[in-house]
């Protein structure tokens, strides 16, 4: 039926990956990851079949500042999550790095203890874009996960910026991770990441001053406006397990609230929104940027700033206009 | 002159704004940078005038972890740079808290050590935005204290993440300010803070580990791909002042060889470049936003989304064949 036989038929890909998704298959989901990450036609039209049918995940954001343990807190969820019989699927977003050329995966190859269980699916995603970039495409990794199965969705930043933050403060519960003598909550505070945490864990709190750090978390919670949840505070030593059951559960407690108060549609709502806001940015820039360097106008203008000629807002004018 | 005498003109305005500025004027440029944030007319305008006589300011960007001391190390800079005879622009970046409100000042408060002295210009900026918020206008900072005369412009950001090294890492120099024990080397990398640096500070290194901490930035540096310039990794206690008047002359290193090779004008024209394209997506975001508050077209789709009627990629295009 396709109107060119020497390609495949981008609808005919997308539809047997998005019915392989469905089915369960890991391979099928990486592979439309892929193509949704580079762009690719089938990726989108595959998004668009799927997106109707998910919603049913519940994703978890963890944040907080490097060296917090963030990424072994991640794998002792999973552990209680698979323990209770729930599927898992792990985004890890790290920066890309020139050094490696690629999504830094260090210490996610531990991540390979759930490499042979069907239940989890682990996906590392590059932070790609640097000069203007945007966040890459994890709202639509989030809903091939949601096709998948996953009953909950850990998103895993590497650090505490603005552009993880925005990807993590999308998600259902956040969960903000820090440990004792990291710096006092003030530098939390400093760090933007205080206001969008449902749940605080004090990680490695084997170690002294755990507890102040839970007061000092509490003591700042205390000025935060009432939003009807009073974000919980707790101590967790994540490599050896110890008080990640309290955490699975307090992300139980805060699913109910949300549900009990009507709060999880309007999150979800919110979310949307900004997905599409992303997407309609995304689509203005490549059409612009695509005609500016077809026809040669983006390096003339550049040219120009670079000379100081032209300031850059006027210049950006300028290639808005010239569409 | 002006065609609505009720108004005032814009462009007489930021005549007069520029103007002060060159002339050295700290509350003119104040006032001007308000402006530029607001996004009012009249500092578009001003910037516009001014653009062409900037570049001869030198940009230092300083990035690390929280509680790394970057604040001290500015603080302790600047009392150099000023023993040396010369003029020093300081913008702090602060990400936004909705507890606050605003920019958080904290230990800022200590910059008031310069606030009677002439030579030293301090602001600090909000990173305002979040979901799909860019970076403010700090090229647009830079280029005004540039144009007040200030011969070093140090950024400071406070946090490490992908918005805030995007900003410091298109600075001239690009210090990375870490502490001992604060988590190793590895842990910057991962914080994709390793490969922007041309200068490693090692803070508070009256710590114990400090040597540790350097040799590993070394083992690190030793691993990246060799670019003329070998970054050294230096040892500090900012706040005792030890050691930075070596900062200081490995400031000037750095400066003096991209001088010699051609790599000064080659790194700003990338910054000009850069400003651009930034420029151009805040231009985009604004024209969006407000295309789909007006028409009410963005709500009407954001539903359908929500309904999972439609996927965000198909909406966004809806919404930009619809204008």
């Amino acid at each position: 039926m396709s109107r060119d036989p020497g390609r495949r038929d981008p609808s005919r890909v997308a539809d047997g990956l998005v019915a392989q998704v469905f089915a369960g298959s890991h391979q099928a989901a990486a592979r439309l990851i892929s193509l949704v990450e580079d762009g690719e036609r089938e990726g989108l039209e595959a998004l668009r079949t799927l997106y109707p049918r998910t919603g049913k995940a519940y994703t978890v954001g963890i944040t907080g500042p490097p060296g917090a343990g963030k990424s072994t807190l991640v794998d002792a969820l999973t552990k209680r999550i698979r323990a209770a019989g729930e599927t898992v699927g792990i985004i890890a977003i790290d920066p890309t790095s020139p050094f490696t050329g690629g999504a830094l995966l260090g210490d996610r190859v531990r991540m390979q203890d759930h490499a042979t269980d069907p239940g989890v699916f682990v996906r590392s995603m590059a932070t790609r874009g640097h000069l203007g970039g945007l966040a890459p495409a994890t709202s639509d990794v989030i809903h091939i996960l949601d096709a998948l199965g996953c009953a909950f969705i850990l998103i895993e930043t590497v650090g505490a910026g603005q552009g993880e933050v925005e990807v993590v403060s999308a998600a259902d519960t956040v969960i903000v991770v820090t440990v004792p003598g990291l710096g006092d909550a003030v530098q939390m505070l400093k760090a933007g990441i205080m206001e969008i945490g449902d749940l605080f864990v004090v990680n490695k709190a084997d170690r002294p001053e755990a507890d102040r750090a839970v007061t000092e978390i509490n003591m700042m919670l205390g000025l935060a406006p009432e939003r009807g949840w009073r974000p919980p505070a707790l101590k967790t030593v994540a490599i050896g397990g110890e008080g990640v059951e309290e955490v699975l559960a307090a992300i139980r407690s805060h699913r109910a609230h949300l549900e009990a108060a009507g709060q999880l549609a309007e999150r979800r709502r919110e979310r949307r929104r900004g997905e599409v806001l992303h997407a309609l940015e995304a689509q203005i820039r490549e059409e612009v940027l695509a005609q500016a360097r077809a026809d040669g106008t983006l390096e003339a203008v550049v040219e120009q700033v670079a000379d100081g000629r032209l300031d850059p807002h006027s210049a950006a004018k300028r290639l808005l206009r010239g569409r």
